[in-house]
């Protein structure tokens, strides 16, 4: 799978010491998207924009706001974070995943 | 800086249980770029085709082939591995790469 006609920022997105890495999409559409790694560890993200989180390899256990439990996500599966909100992360090993920002 | 009217395969390329992980980027040229991005560790690549390495940010040593000494390389230089070789690397916090293959 390819997203094609896109340009690519060249430097990486980086946080937590690396741990978390991203390379940031833009499409004709004005649309934006981050293609981002994690390894394992805890992490806490805020949103400006409303977040649709796609796990393209590896898996991720999520907290959303508002639920009290964490959830699994793997390969193929995908959750929304609210604009304006936070959200935690547990990663055991490592998670690939696909964020697109609503517009 | 960025790549424009590109392709980007989505899934991210992983090596070394996610320590270097990178995104393809391919141009309408037939070229094609890696962005990478390496953790801390020792590592040995093979080359296929002649690569052009830049280092986009943090910093990475290395050895290149027939030389006797590391050398480190910084933010903004670039070395080059010949075609059908092997060159080792020490990253002591990470570093930010784009890796650039020979048509």
């Amino acid at each position: 799978m390819e997203f094609k006609n896109v340009s690519v920022v060249k430097e990486a997105n980086v946080y937590f010491d690396g741990k978390v890495t991203s390379r940031t999409v833009l499409f004709e559409s004005g649309e934006k998207k981050t293609l981002g790694f994690m390894l394992a560890g805890d992490y806490e993200f805020n949103t400006d924009a409303e977040e649709t989180m796609e796990v393209l390899g590896g898996e991720m256990s999520v907290l959303l706001p508002g639920e009290s439990e964490y959830r699994l996500y793997t390969k193929g599966e995908s959750y929304i974070v609210p604009a304006n909100s936070s959200f935690k992360m547990t990663v055991e090993k490592y998670v690939d995943y696909c964020c697109s920002y609503k517009n």
